[in-house]
Parts: structure tokens; sequence; C-alpha cells
């Protein structure tokens, strides 16, 4: 039986993905795998997602040299998302430039969000386009 | 603007959610929201959850007693995404008894999944069906 067989990928063929940091704890981002992402990842102890937006493998760090270096990879009781968890490369998981993708906190009183996290580095300084 | 705004709810008007345990930093269970579980969760600050399964609201801790208390409420940059920070009751949030969902650990040499987190509670005497 394959490491596949008790996973559930829905009709795309995928499945989301957690990654926390090793050392903190923190929760870093959410993507997609696909069977062949997944293969990837545990191939090269890397985390390789699937773009939904471009429809293609993301080697993450592949442009920004954010690589996510996996330790452990877990699934849940149902087998319907995968958790990895992961050194983050510079420290930096978010597009924005900060760690984690999860940088905006429900303010309780004025239920509005707030980006409660400082940007690390320029997005400008980790994309470089033609 | 309200505080669903700038959330992406997907085409059955579900939004993932992340629940975390503010102590541990352990990643509990995910499970879907939708508007109303949402506003019932910022209201209570416990946990309200949409159960795919039976199509309807579900108060976690409901049946078991297993509340979390939610402390916390983030998005990601996409704002496709919600975290919970809670206390979980008794510090079990899987309906097998476990702490974690996220009990199935990969295997990198037999690429297998194995159980690695003990039962805290035999489900038997968590779920009291007649």
């Amino acid at each position: 039986m394959g490491f596949k067989d008790i996973l559930s990928f829905d009709e795309r063929g995928l499945i989301p993905a957690i990654a926390q940091d090793k050392e903190t704890g923190r929760i870093l981002m959410v993507a997609w795998m696909n069977h062949e992402a997944l293969t990837k990842t545990i191939q090269t102890k890397q985390a390789v997602y699937f773009s939904r937006s471009r429809c293609k493998l993301w080697h993450k760090g592949e442009e920004s040299g954010h690589v996510q270096h996996v330790h452990e990879i877990r699934t849940d009781c149902d087998g319907d998302v995968i958790l990895l968890t992961v050194t983050q490369e510079q420290q930096i998981a978010c597009h924005t430039g900060r760690t984690s993708c999860f940088y905006k906190r429900l303010d309780w009183e004025t239920q509005t969000w707030e980006a409660v996290d400082p940007v690390m580095k320029d997005p400008k300084d980790i994309y470089h386009h033609e």
C-alpha cells in the first residue's frame, strides 16, 4: 500500500498542506499539493507545492531562496490535510516579506483585521522580475 | 466594511479553519467555517465550525464537552484560511480521543504512516450514543 492511499485528495487532485516552523511552532502558510508535489517533497525533503494560479509544481523558494526544509510530515485522522514541520530559510515564508502569511489579526472590538507582524524584508528585494 | 469582506469563502461558501493550541503551539485540527460559523465563533469566543457531513453548524464540543476557547483569530495574506488560537478543553481535539487530529507521521524509510500519539481517552467514553 502506498503512502498516498490513506490520503483524501479533492476532486481537483489536491490536498491542503500546512507549514509549521519547527523551532517556534508558528504556522507559516497553507498551500496545496498534488500527488507529484508530495512525492517530490518526500524525495527532496524540501517543500514542493502545487500552484493553483500557475497550474504547476512550485518548489517553495525557487525564486526567493526562501526554501522550506522538511523535518516531519503528518496527516490527520481523515487524511485530508498534510502538516509539514519545517525550517524556513531566512525566516520569511510570506510573499509580503513577513515570517508568516498569518499576519492579520481580528480585533475583537472593531471587528476589523489588523496587520500585526513586521515586514522583515521588502518584497522588491525578494523578487527580481525583469 | 465587514470583517468577512477580505475573506475568500470557496464556491460552497466555506473557508478552512486551523485550531492551534495556545500553550503548546500544537495544531489540533482543521475544519470548515461558513459565514455563520465564523460569526458565532466571534460572538461566543468558542469554536463553531460547519460540518460538511451533517451540513449544519457544529459547536465543537457540544457532545464531547471538548470545547475550544478562542483567544485569537487570524487570517493569511490571501484571506482564504482562518487560524484560531485556542485553549482545548481536556486537551482532546480528535474524535479518536487524541490531543491532536494530526497523529499520523510519515516514516521516511518505509513511506508508511504511523500513529505516533497516544489515545488520551477511549472514544466510547467520550461519545454516549443511545
